[in-house]
């Protein structure tokens, strides 16, 4: 009863941020001149699911910086796709055959199951690369500086030193720490860096002074450790209707997973004690930072 | 002979600039933080490789709009470098076992054969990542307007209208015009579409003014068709050490290519038609494009 409760908040909290995503990406998903079959697949893989997650927190992260309503501004609104964007090529590749060889995802067949195997890999491309067309298209909205360090920020957490290190160490294409170090090093890239610089885009739109900045950085870094660990302990429990893919495929690929590393009471243990961490971090935004505890701790506690 | 010494003398043109984008991609291909089995594979296919025809095109256009030596310029060295990933990128993703399924890629094995299909992905979904994060990381350099306008040219060229488009088409993934516009669609958007936004960012980093801009414009976009169509008939009439790849994959794939729409001389014919229209769009130019006439007769004519 307290899992439904919390997923109805949960849901309610992030609604109308999932609105102006998808709204958003009807908008900007597909580039004039795109052939109409890779225009169909990348609207089949980025619209009408998905949590939003991402974009919500640019947007409820500059909310919580300059303490107004931040719908309508339109480098928000570039940076929010953007980044949604980086989330939907990652996982278009991440489940292609050679990688994690996943056919569910989001309740429905994965892009190369549904599209072919060189579609999925080509849309991947074509959304990595429209993000940062996107944020470049900005320069008319904003100062080019902006501009510039929101790609900036975007291109790191994405890169080979991000989110594809992420991957590289998952898939086990690189020397890991042994341990609960290795599984951190896994969460931090290939999770935690996309949804750290999704909450910094959202403090730079805002213009987060420094010690804003640092607090959005150090209160997002924990969320998104908070957030892969989460759903570690969801693909041991939960059923494929509730996650919407494929469950349990981490423990028998021999991936690591926090879980498989501490078991279920130590690592339900650790979700709480980061949560704290991304909670006491926001202290400096004060009472402007509410809706950011709210998500932080919904998070912690969501079932799917 | 003609052909040895044109291949000298192109050779000749272009080494200034193949030595300035090895040194550029040395400097900046790898991100400090990324894992070292993806940084030795991406330094395994962007280094010590490759004509460096795309960087050229940046540093001769910009030299050609401004008159002086634009080496040490740090903005238009992260353009040349930008550019080349993107090329680099688009060739590893090519060659993949559900794409090209090339092997051989500049008279070596090629990355999916030598470090796997997911690591290949991986290097080339960072690849492309990494070309917007060098541009980003260019605001220091230059003014936030320019940056921005560079990545976008760039996200436009290499995006889901453009480079991904011709491979979509290449692919058979989408409907196409029947005969020779079919194979004019693949070009202008697979190749020559890079090319062109290599020459833009050039003139755009040189501040052309707009009738020096679409001067180059016209003639970058004839230039890349040009190179695309001299590709076809080398594919068909050159070996495998000439080329540094498997020749005569185009025919058997029942791909379309212009030499199985028009035949040899026909070709060859065309070839020099657009040839000298590349030539005339550089006379707003004047004097100072003498070393772009150069390259676009030397490439028309180029063995391999």
């Amino acid at each position: 009863m307290a899992d439904k409760d919390n997923t109805a908040a949960l849901r309610e909290l992030l609604a109308p941020y999932a609105r102006r995503a998808e709204a958003a990406l009807v908008r900007r998903l597909v580039e004039p001149g795109t052939p109409e079959t890779l225009a169909d697949a990348l609207r089949y893989c980025m619209l009408g699911a998905g949590k939003r997650l991402r974009p919500a927190l640019v947007w409820m992260t500059a909310e919580a910086i300059t303490g107004s309503d931040a719908e309508g501004d339109a480098l928000l609104e570039r940076a929010a796709v953007a980044v949604e964007l980086i989330h939907g090529y990652s996982l278009v590749h991440d489940d292609l055959p050679a990688m994690d060889d996943d056919d569910l995802r989001r309740g429905r067949p994965t892009v190369h199951v549904r599209f072919g195997e060189a579609m999925a890999i080509l849309v991947g491309d074509a959304l990595l690369t429209r993000a940062f067309g996107v944020l470049a298209e900005g320069v008319g909205d904003a100062d080019g500086l902006t501009v510039g360090a929101l790609s900036g920020i975007l291109a790191h957490a994405a890169g080979g030193a991000g989110m594809i290190a992420g991957q590289v160490a998952d898939m086990g294409l690189c020397d890991l720490p042994d341990g609960l170090d290795g599984v951190r090093y896994i969460h931090r890239h290939k999770t935690a860096a996309l949804i750290r610089a999704a909450a910094e885009m959202g403090a730079l739109c805002g213009a987060a002074d420094e010690p804003q900045f640092e607090a959005v950085r150090r209160w997002a870094e924990r969320l998104g450790l908070v957030f892969q660990a989460v759903d570690d302990l969801l693909d041991a429990t939960a059923s494929a209707e509730q996650l919407g893919k494929t469950p349990g495929k981490d423990a028998p690929a021999g991936k690591r997973s926090a879980l498989t590393q501490l078991g279920v009471a130590a690592l339900r243990a650790r979700i709480d004690e980061m949560t704290r961490e991304a909670i006491e971090a926001l202290s400096p935004l004060a009472r402007r930072a509410r809706k950011l505890r709210e998500l932080t701790e919904r998070l912690a506690r969501r079932s799917h």
